[in-house]
Parts: structure tokens; sequence; C-alpha cells
């Protein structure tokens, strides 16, 4: 059933439109916090003595005056957490940490505290992001170098395309949205195995091609018949798959290497025997 | 600096250890959610009258009775909620959906709800989970259908050594912890570093061999030393990379199946025009 039981965490996607988010700290740590948050579109609030910034921290602050406000100051207190939704800790000064968790906790505000992660409500990962797509990977806890060489593992399987695909069949849900509104229901489970029908008989770089003329089409000749049409169907051109493609290459080529070698070897010896 | 900004999510490995999470219904989606919540160590409460309950959700139930509490009833009122650390609701009703939603952000705890994404503080995504390693993939709502597509495509590209590799790893940084103890500071960066320059040295299947032994060996002869030794410096016997054996066969078999075929096509017609 559940392919590992226990041990591990609620992998989640937080959602930070018009949250505040306070980091306290300004150094390596944080300058990474600033970067997480940055993909989001939380309001950044950094507090930390100007002397324990790091120049990325800095650059981000420079970069992104809209997004981060920055106060020139230690940590002050537990009125610094009124009105936060999120608040991150990046500190050396670990006896101070555990306070601000407790504080946080106590005003039922998320925590992560770097370097303790018994007082955190959640841990961070390595991330990849590609336009809609978000990627986390997690190690629990077990090292984030490890994460990283995941991470690199997985960023060499994409192919770049994801990304795009993912906007267009977004558009493509959202116009099915306004043909079949209503949330929920009989409307929302077919609505949920059309898009799936259409998602499985559709390969990647058809779907990343789905223009707004395309999609009418799509909706007019497949959604409203109950049916799936293909790519060529609709008048979609074929697009070579660069991937298969050079699969298919390596499969062909080195088989018509060996026949050649073969023939000639064997060329060579009958016309030795000959002579 | 940021790859993107804007627009996305923060994502992030929540922790569930002593925690009750409410789950709001019994169908198809509240099974889902069961199954995320049991790779944590999440109490698990789900409120749905037995008649609403899916065929996976019942076996999930008989399965885990110490993980979770059934209550076969409708929601009662804003009462369920008490004491709760997060709730997922999973329901056709819409409207009560939107109801739960509203008394779980006044009482500052966090909640998802299902087919209402502008009420959600959080989304859930596809993951994959091999042991401690959990990764996430979050299509930021548009479309569940693609972030599965993705999730294939990087499971193919995972070789299944990452969970032990990543087991042994943290083994490593905890004996590291016990011999050089402490929190933050210059011992922390220190400790970092020497890990960062291990996992960088070494192979993926190296890493996985560690065990107690070889552990003290590399911290004896590593980190006392303050160098990182190679794995064949502390006796480690190196093993054949699985997936590099594999690419080799597929690459020699099929050009000397080309020779063979090579030969005999020769040789028939060179017997053929002797006759």
């Amino acid at each position: 059933m559940a392919q590992t039981v226990g041990a591990g965490s609620l992998l989640i996607a937080w959602q930070l439109k018009d949250k505040r988010v306070l980091i306290v700290g300004g150094g390596e740590v944080a300058s990474q916090r600033i970067d997480s948050l940055l993909t989001t579109d939380a309001k950044i609030i950094v507090v930390s003595p100007s002397d324990g910034l790091n120049p990325r921290t800095k650059r981000f602050m420079d970069e992104y005056p809209d997004r981060i406000t920055y106060h020139d100051r230690p940590f002050s207190g537990p009125e610094e957490l009124e009105g936060m939704d999120m608040v991150l800790t990046a500190l050396d000064d670990v006896e101070l940490s555990r306070n601000i968790c407790n504080v946080s906790r106590n005003a039922r505000i998320a925590i992560n505290a770097a370097d303790i992660p018994d007082s955190c409500d959640f841990y961070f990962g390595s991330q990849i992001r590609d336009g809609p797509l978000q990627i986390m990977i997690s190690t629990n806890g077990n090292g984030p170098r490890m994460a990283n060489l995941v991470k690199k593992k997985l960023q060499g399987a994409l192919s770049g395309l994801e990304g795009t695909t993912i906007t267009k069949v977004g558009k493509l849900r959202e116009q099915l949205k306004v043909r079949a509104s209503g949330v929920g229901g009989d409307l929302g489970k077919r609505r949920m195995k059309w898009m799936t029908g259409v998602c499985n008989a559709w390969e990647m770089e058809d779907l990343a091609s789905l223009d707004d003329a395309l999609i009418q089409k799509l909706l007019d000749e497949g959604w409203e018949n109950d049916r799936v049409p293909t790519f060529s169907e609709l008048g979609g051109r074929p697009k070579a798959n660069l991937k298969s493609a050079a699969a298919a290459s390596s499969f062909t080529i080195s088989p018509a290497i060996g026949f050649v070698a073969g023939v000639m070897c064997t060329l060579l010896v009958v016309l030795a025997r000959r002579k």
C-alpha cells in the first residue's frame, strides 16, 4: 500500500502569496532562505545587524527592494513576530534561535530554525524549478550534500520541455473549466478523466505546442464529443522526438558497423584462402 | 540569482511526529491523503460516514489501526478541529469545505481543501520515496497528471542506491557529531566542509558500502587528520557499477550480433557462388 511507512516528512508546496515571512539573521543560510522565498510571492522581512550580512544577502536586497524589507538591528524581542505568517532563523546563537522557536510555536507561526532540526516545523531541501514545475529533494535531515547529488541526477533526466508543457496543459485545463464550469461532483470527475486521457495520449512535445487555436480545436472536437483526438487529427505537425531519434540511431549504427566488419573480415579470410 | 522569481510555492518537508491530522471525508482523495500521511509519524483522524468510505480508505484503516482513528459520522462542527495540528478536507460539498477552511484559518491550523486551491495553505504533489530520500513534484496547481509524467521520468534516473547511500552518509554524519559535538559555529562549519569533501570525492556505490568499521576508519584517518582519504586507501573494494556495466554490454552485444550476421551472410554468398 504506502511505499514506506513512518519516519518521513509530509512534502508540501506552501502558499505564500501576500504572506509575511521573517528571517532573523543575514549570513549564508539567510541568503539561501531569501533565494527560496523569492520563487514565491512572499513579503520578506530581514532582521540582522548590517555587519552580519553576507554579500549574496546584500545583492538580493539591492535587486529586490520591493520584495525585501530590511531592519538593520539585532532581533529585539517577541514583538518582532507580530503579523508574521512564517519565521526562519539563520543564527549562530543557538540559545536565541531556540527562544524564537518557542515564541513562534506559542503564537502558532510556522518556524524553521537552521541547524536545530528538533525545533523545526519543517525542513528545506534541494530544489529544481522550471516555470510552474518545482521539484524538491529531501533527505529528511540526512545531509544536504546528498540532496544535491540526487538533484544533479534528476536534472539530467529532464528535457527542458517540462515547464512549457505544464504551462500549456494548465491553459487547456483553464479553458476547459470555462466551457464546463463548476467545482467538484460528476462534472469535475469527467473533466479530470478527459484531461488524463489527453495527457496520456499526446506526447510531451505535442502538448508543448498547444496554442490558443489548437486548444479551442481540441475542446471543440474532443471535449464536446467526449473523446480524445490525436495530435495529427487536429492538424498538429509531428515534430522529431530528439531523445528517441538519438536512441534509435545508437541502436542501428552499432549493429551496422558490426555487420560491415563481419563482411570484411570474412571476405579477407576467404580471399586469403583463395590465393 | 534566483532561477525564476515569483508565482511559485515554498516546497518544504513538514514534520508531523506526534502531530494530529484531521481528514474530513473518506473517498478517493481521502485515501491519497492517508497514503501521504502514513509516510510520516502523524496521528491520523478520519471523520466520514461509513457509506462514504472508499475501499482503499477502508484497507488503510484495517491495516494501520494504531495510526488511524476513525469516527463514523458527518463533520459535526468547529469543535472537531480542537487539538488538531493540520486539517485536510476531501469532500464533494464545497460549501462545507470552505467553512472548515475558515474555521481552520482562524484557529491558525494549516489547511488543505481538495479542489479549492484558493482556500489552501499548501498543495500536495506527486511523491517518490526511497527510505530517507523523498522527492516531491509540484506543478503549482497546473495538473496532477503532468506531475505524474515528470515523476516517471525522474524515477528512471534513479539507480535505487540513493536511499541506502543517504542512510549510510547520515550514520557517518551522526558518528562525526559524536566525535566533534556542538551546534553551529566554526566546528559546525568544519564538519560540514569535511562531509561535503567526502560526498564529492567518493562514488555513490562507495558511500553505500559504509559500514560501522569503515565509518570509524574514515573518521580516524580522515577527520582526525583533516583530509579526505580515497575509498580504496581505506581498503574498500571497488564494486562494479551496475548501470555502467549494463550500458557497456548493450554497446558490445549489438555490434557483436552485427559482426556474426556479417560473417554468416558473407559465408552464405561465398558458399553459394562456389557450387
